[in-house]
């Protein structure tokens, strides 16, 4: 096949430079007391599950710029992420939404998925869009909404998910409702939030052997006033009041200005409640530009508290799921995928090579400029010749954007998916 | 017309209480040292335009929650807006944008508004979408595209906005660029103002005589890393450069969080160059919620600043103009903009309820407390009844949401517009 | 004495004015269904603490200006106290701050406070400074210190701050800890805040019976990267962890911008942990300014939560604490506090003139205007007489500023308290 | 003197280490075309201003914890400066605050300056706090207060401020004013502003030859409702009222949340008022802490736009002047000062390091990856080797902190500096 082709071909060029830098980075780890080899073998066993939403441009309420050669369907996607799959060695599975990327035959689809070599991670609902169909409106809220039938309608909605999940081969639902109200006094605080609650509670009660429940928690947006599920307290309750099989998800992207974030998941480690993560990054509100594209040293500082806590034998059943939530409004949707499973194998490999006895050291003895350093050396190494090996020994490429450019799968893909399909305007 | 009938009945029916609650404020104020008809005059001739873009349903990059009866073309929305009018007396121009509701025969259309009674305010373009035919895409830019021909199709497009509002009789043109880059490095930060400067300069070279252009900054939205015009600063630096007929837009959502908003306004009154509004309110990010909803307080100290500068002989030419601009996600359209005109007629009143003596004398002692209560008692008083009272002398409503549901006009509308549009699902 | 003899002459002054003006008010509440009496009842009875720090000029951390007058001690504070609770009828507790105004003889105190009609609130402790005769710094942590040495310390001083106010007769200890850090890596996120609850489960083990734990959270400031209690979150862990006498207390400057407050304390209330307020305001930070004074819808969608909760028979043991917590930078501190009840009071009285049936109809009905307007239409009425009345009944001023003024206390307290003590230069 | 012999010896221990990673660094650039030779000279010449107060520890308004060895007067504060200025070769002058440091005898000062190596940058005014001996308070303003006579009393100690700097051989003053206000209407907006500018004309009239006039802004605290030179758009109006010699001082902590301060500087430079900056570090208000220490990113932008500029040959006589502000709470100040000397020379060498004609092809472009990348890449390459060489050629330290603290300087001035000062608690 021509991407693997073109991966090896691209990795033989570059092996020169590669294996030096490596070999260099290594003596300089070895001097440092960090072994490079079990670094390597972590990198490389980082996956992150990849959204179907996310391999077509995405955009904003104020337009949208489209991509040539996106993909029209679940199976396009697929094949799409396949090819991120290849490149990267790291996101082998697929985390749904239903009903954008709802299957018509899910076993079907699963079969193709198996041929692709991926599964199927947490599937995820949508009652924040009225879908043709549906008898009821979803325009004053779905689980909290102060009608029944409203509410019945989302809870069979979430159990239909489910169905197709475990159909699919997935072991999670991921819940993000966009309940809430845009005006004081719209919505009833408490009550709102119960009956979300109880509505999770039927949900929860179906949740099939093995799996998780995640709620995801937002400030706002669509909701401007007051959203049910607002922070990660909010999460927090609802998990601890459905039971052990729940759990928060943390979206990077769904903080107040200036939240610290990687205290919010000690947090949650600490209440045993971490469920996951949605990767992205924002400068402004939920942007959901790529992951470490603006904040870099704050992706490393969360990363740091997972590989903190990962040693930590008091931190019981320690497993996150990692999931990539990103809107690619001025990017190739590939290209920025591929982007951000470096930047997260980067922050990845700069929290393994941290000095953590010398960081504990400063901090039992108040050392506040060494703790500090102790993270700012890892932060500075430059972890490039690492990723790109743990990588390349998954068979995947040194520089998977790279790789992918010299493919040209986009611009084989621009023709063989434009079929009657609008045209966009023409940009560099 | 069954509207202006609805409006006498409803009228005559709460005259009663409207009049001893009215001649009872005017004994308080009076014996404030107010004089209640003097302020009753000034809000009688407040007034404001409406957008044409506010009269259907507003959503979210989540989606959109269609209306019964919504307008389908530039001609249904001025009959909404001229109901609007006839409730308030306070909106007797629409500000168009261009393309979404150009009219393919501007002669007819300015017809059509004089025989509603209605004019039309400033004139917007559109550089944040691509549209059907136009050759280049706007999606790495418009006036700010490193790229001179995409430039050039966007001075080009200003240049159409410009005619089509001359045609309508318009005397100023609303620039807002959504100009920008999502990430570090897309684009030069110097460069990209620079290159926008120089179109905006052949733009106010075009300007017809009378006519003034505003810009209108925003600090992030749909671009989030950095904006063009991102704030008033950089608003002023262009006004300042263009030349005397160019003034800055404050829209009332587009600010950093915390920013004091009536501070703003204040220095480019200083400046001279203070061109008008685009009124909403926000919590969070440019929410466009209705005016007043959120930070009532906030909107009086805005108006606070007005009243202060129109009765400053130092300040020459004060004429800001005064427009509508929110997005009507969860409330009927029309009853969002009669409540938003009722809010703003409120705000205007209160800050001419002020006793701008007493609070001089305050400052000048540094009387902190009593300058402040100067400013708190007139947002206290109940100024309903002076604003009812105003409408009501222009042959308007005393409650124009109770009046525009006593006229059935969105059921008839929902019945009348409906012919093979899309149906929303029930919704409460 | 004087100022009681004030207040009713001022009072008889302008009971003409007054009582025209409540008759109105009554008459338009009974209009719309209101029962005035039973409103003013309700105000009448409401009290709220005033904290023992507050009676001087606050500052920053830039300079502070004293006031002429200022106490010297804390027999002196709770004479000023005294005072506003006269004109007020509204404070008759205090809550103390040790070591800053630790009494030497807490019996001698209590007789003073008794003498004065004072009473005790919460007890408050300080961890984030070092005092004099204190063994170990506080610099690094109090409760959350790598070293047991330093929490012990701050433990004792707690189980010392209990003995003081169980022997002045208070019910409540409030801990607010500045524990946190300036960088990252300087503080174990999670150990720090498992050092901490261990810390206040020995405090709380101590508690005498009948009181009350409130633990206060603080996104930040003194720490700059991170707070060990910085959100309600972490707050609701540490009360849920420490049973059910542990409660949270939300100041309603202590949060991350945008941050939407009254919910908040919804959810404490269905948390059943809501234990209180420090009342004041902010548009920024911490800022510690006025209740009231820069979101006053705010305070009253605060307020109307907690009728809400207070109607609400769901709600078990619904008995939130409240307390004034400000810094008097460029106010009198006494006219502050006056104002501060004042607008307390108001935000109160508009809570309580919300139609609650036409609010829950309309939310049933998902009439978004209509649920708004219920909040709208309350917080806009001029609740001035109604608050000026409760007082009255109570003895106190219809106008507390006004009647203080009148007395000429402060300047009797300058010449009283200025022996020999600094004068501040000449100001305005 | 011992700190150049430890400089010495502890270069010699380390130069095995760091000349191979130094020659491995080189190659790497070699293979990206950068010229390694050229951006250690530049690096080299980087020259930063320390501030006078920035050598003891700094403060909250919650309390101090005092350091041992403090200096106590302006001359121990300078031998502080010289040690760092050893280490780094990069701190020759001292920006000195009046009267917190001033001199009683100039000349004196200078000449033990010009023994130590030192010199002079801008002098720092003080109208936020009363000081002894002045006649007037500046609590309610200094040059925007609505007495002339304390506006008088402001410009004379501006003009006395300008005199020391003269005497001591400074070139600038830079004035950052608290003037605001707490509450809505405390402080009438406009005419504030325009007091303010007018204060400032007197100031900038006597002007020595030569001399520059910074104005800083800064959004709020002090004062928490209105400042009057609160963002960098009244700054700029005031720099440009005032003429060619007045320019805009940018601190990094004085912005609002989510503010792109990179943008801001390029606008600045776009105006030709950059006048230089303040560097620290801030995650939620002016927080003071050490640059490049929550967001290391964003300094790096920074810098990449003063690169961009000084390459600019467009841009006419780009100077701007390089200070630190910093609260050093919680860090020995010695040893904070030395860490943000070496992380803004890390900032700056990465800046340089940014391949600017793949960055200028990717923006012309619109690769928006590419240009990305190009910053990416150089901020993700491992500067250390490169800093420490430009230190060590110019007889500085490879490790400025490892050096101070063998040199024991800290330990030998607590005991020096000690006599009869207070002691602080013991801490670790």
């Amino acid at each position: 096949m021509f991407v693997q082709e073109t991966i090896e071909k691209m990795n033989a060029a570059r092996s020169g430079d590669h294996e030096q830098d490596l070999e260099t980075l290594i003596g300089q780890l070895h001097r440092r007391g960090l072994d490079a080899e079990a670094i390597l073998t972590q990198v490389g066993a980082f996956e992150v599950a990849v959204p179907s939403w996310a391999l077509g441009a995405g955009g904003t309420r104020f337009g949208r710029f489209p991509v040539s050669g996106e993909p029209r369907d679940i199976y396009e996607k697929m094949e799409d992420i396949a090819v991120i799959h290849r490149l990267t060695g790291a996101t082998p599975r697929v985390s749904l939404h239903i009903p954008w990327d709802e299957p018509e035959d899910p076993a079907a689809l699963r079969s193709h998925a198996d041929a692709l070599g991926l599964g199927f991670d947490a599937v995820n609902s949508n009652t924040f869009q009225d879908q043709p169909g549906r008898r009821l409106s979803y325009k004053f809220g779905s689980l909290a909404h102060p009608d029944a039938a409203v509410r019945e309608q989302a809870v069979a909605h979430h159990l239909h998910v489910i169905e197709v999940g475990r159909a699919l081969g997935s072991e999670a639902l991921t819940v993000w409702l966009a309940d809430g109200s845009n005006y004081p006094g719209q919505m009833h605080l408490r009550r709102s939030f119960e009956r979300t609650l109880d509505g999770l509670r039927q949900i929860y009660d179906h949740l099939p052997p093995g799996w998780r429940l995640f709620t995801e928690h937002k400030p706002y947006e669509p909701a401007f006033y007051a959203t049910v599920v607002q922070d990660w307290g909010s999460s927090l309750m609802l998990a601890q009041a459905l039971g052990e099989r729940a759990f928060c998800l943390v979206d990077l992207g769904h903080h107040l200005p200036n939240t610290n974030i990687e205290l919010v998941v000690a947090r949650l480690i600490t209440a045993g409640k971490l469920g996951g993560f949605h990767f992205n990054d924002a400068k402004y509100g939920d942007d959901d530009l790529t992951a470490g594209s603006i904040k870099p040293y704050q992706l490393f500082l969360v990363f740091n508290e997972l590989v903190d806590a990962a040693r930590d034998e008091r931190v019981d059943g320690f497993a996150p799921a990692y999931m990539i939530d990103q809107s690619h409004n001025v990017k190739d949707p590939i290209e920025a995928l591929l982007q951000t499973v470096d930047n997260l194998q980067r922050a990845y490999a700069q929290a393994l090579l941290v000095d953590r006895s010398a960081l504990e050291a400063a901090q039992n003895g108040c050392d506040v400029l060494m703790a500090e350093q102790a993270l700012a050396s890892a932060f500075r190494t430059d972890e490039g010749p690492l990723v790109a090996e743990a990588r390349r020994r998954r068979g995947a490429a040194l520089d998977p954007v790279a790789a992918f450019r010299e493919t040209g799968y986009r611009r084989a893909k621009a023709r063989e998916r434009s079929g009657g399909a609008y045209q966009p305007p023409q940009s560099l």
